[in-house]
C-alpha cells in the first residue's frame, strides 16, 4: 500500500483510539485486546475464564469475526454479555469499529472488557483499539517459532499465553525456545502456560487478570 | 479502507498477475499458491513433498515470511531452489513480489513453483499472484470450523490440505465436519487428510500434484 495512505489510516485509527482510551479510563475498566492466528484457542480461553471468573469479576466480550456469530454465542453461553462485530471478510478490528459497539455495554459497571480481535497474527497488531494491553495467544501446535517470525505483536504485547500445552507431549515444541524468543523481543511481556483441557496454568492467568483489573480501578 | 483505493490496489496486482500467469504458461510450470494460518504446516508440507518427489518432479519454492528466512533454509535443505521475500512485518505476498522473484528461477526448467505465503488466512486471499491454483492448508489442531468461520479462502481454494491428522486422538477435530463446510462453499475443492509425522495421506497428495503438473506440461 502507499505509505502516506497507510499513515493516514494509522493515524485516523490512532485519534478514535485514544478517544476510547479515555472513556475506558473514565469507567475504570480494564480493556484487553486479543491477538492470535486462527484456532489458537482465544474463544476457549475466554469460556474458561468467563465461567472460572464469573462470581468475582464483571467480564464483557467484543467478539470480531470475518463471517458467522460462534463465537459470540460460545462466548454468551457462559452468561457473559457478547457483542459480535462482522468484518465482512476484513482482516482486523479497529477502533472506530469499537467505538460503534461501546454503547452496548454498561461499562461502568465492568471490571474488564476483552476484545477477541479476528484470528490473524499480523493486522490486528497495528490497529489500536484503546485496550490498555495486547494479549498475544500461541498455541503449541503453531510452533516455538512463531515469535521470532511474527515479532511485532509479541514487542507490543503485555502478556503471551502459551496455550494448549495439553499436547506438549505430540508437538515439536520447546516452551523454553518460545518464551526466550518473546522475552528477546520484549522483556516485560508476561508469560503463561495453559491448557483449557487439563486446567494447567490458568491460575496464574487469573491472578494476573484480577491483579490488572484492580489497578484499573484505583 | 476506502473502496476505491482498495479497488485500485487490487485492480493493479490483478494486472501484473495476469502477466505472470502468461509467463507460467509459456513456460509450462504449474504454480501454486499455499495459503494458511501460522503453523499450520504449510513448510513442513513442503519439505515432505520436496524431498518425496524429488526424483520425479522440477520444483522451486517462493518463500514468503514478514521476518527471518527460516523457512527459506528449511527448504533449500532438501536440495530445492527456494527464493526468501520478506515482506518486514507486510500480511501478505502480491504479484509485483513475485514478479521481482521470477528471473532467479530457470521456469522453463521446472515442473511445479510453489508459492508459500504469509502466514494469514485473511490477506492472502484476495492476492492474485498469478498461480494456477491457490492451496488451503488446515492444521486438525484449529478446530473444524474454519473453513465456516473463514471462507473466502476455501470458496477459491483448487485443494484443501487437512494436515496433521496424527492429532486427531488429542483434539476436537470432526474431520467429516469440516470437509462439508469446505464442499459446502466449492463443490469442486479436492480434500487430501495427511500427516507429515506419520506420512499418512501424502500419497494422494502427491498423485494430484503429479496430474497437476503433467496436465500443465500439455
Amino acid at each position: 500500500m502507499d505509505i502516506s495512505i497507510e499513515r493516514n489510516i494509522l493515524e485516523a485509527n490512532d485519534s478514535v483510539a485514544n478517544e476510547l482510551r479515555q472513556i475506558f479510563a473514565q469507567n475504570k475498566v480494564l480493556v484487553l485486546n486479543l491477538i492470535s492466528s486462527p484456532g489458537s484457542g482465544k474463544t476457549s480461553l475466554l469460556e474458561r475464564t468467563l465461567a472460572d471468573l464469573r462470581n468475582e469479576l464483571k467480564m464483557g466480550v467484543i467478539e470480531g469475526d470475518c463471517q458467522t456469530d460462534n463465537d459470540a454465542r460460545r462466548v454468551a453461553a457462559t452468561g457473559a454479555k457478547a457483542v459480535q462485530i462482522n468484518t465482512d471478510g476484513g482482516c482486523h478490528l479497529d477502533s472506530k469499529m469499537i467505538k460503534k459497539v461501546i454503547s452496548d455495554f454498561d461499562l461502568a459497571d465492568l471490571d474488564i472488557l476483552f476484545i477477541e480481535n479476528v484470528g490473524n497474527l499480523v493486522c490486528p497488531v497495528e490497529f489500536d483499539c484503546g485496550e490498555d494491553a495486547k494479549i498475544a495467544i500461541l498455541s503449541v501446535t503453531e510452533g516455538d517459532d512463531k515469535p521470532e517470525k511474527y515479532p511485532r505483536l509479541f514487542q507490543l504485547a503485555h502478556a503471551m499465553v502459551i496455550n494448549k500445552v495439553d499436547l506438549l507431549d505430540y508437538v515439536d515444541f520447546d516452551v523454553n525456545k518460545a518464551s526466550k524468543f518473546g522475552k528477546a523481543l520484549n522483556k516485560d511481556i508476561e508469560i503463561f502456560e495453559v491448557s483449557c483441557r487439563n486446567n494447567k496454568g490458568l491460575e496464574n492467568w487469573y491472578t494476573w487478570l484480577r491483579k490488572q483489573a484492580a489497578l484499573k480501578k484505583k
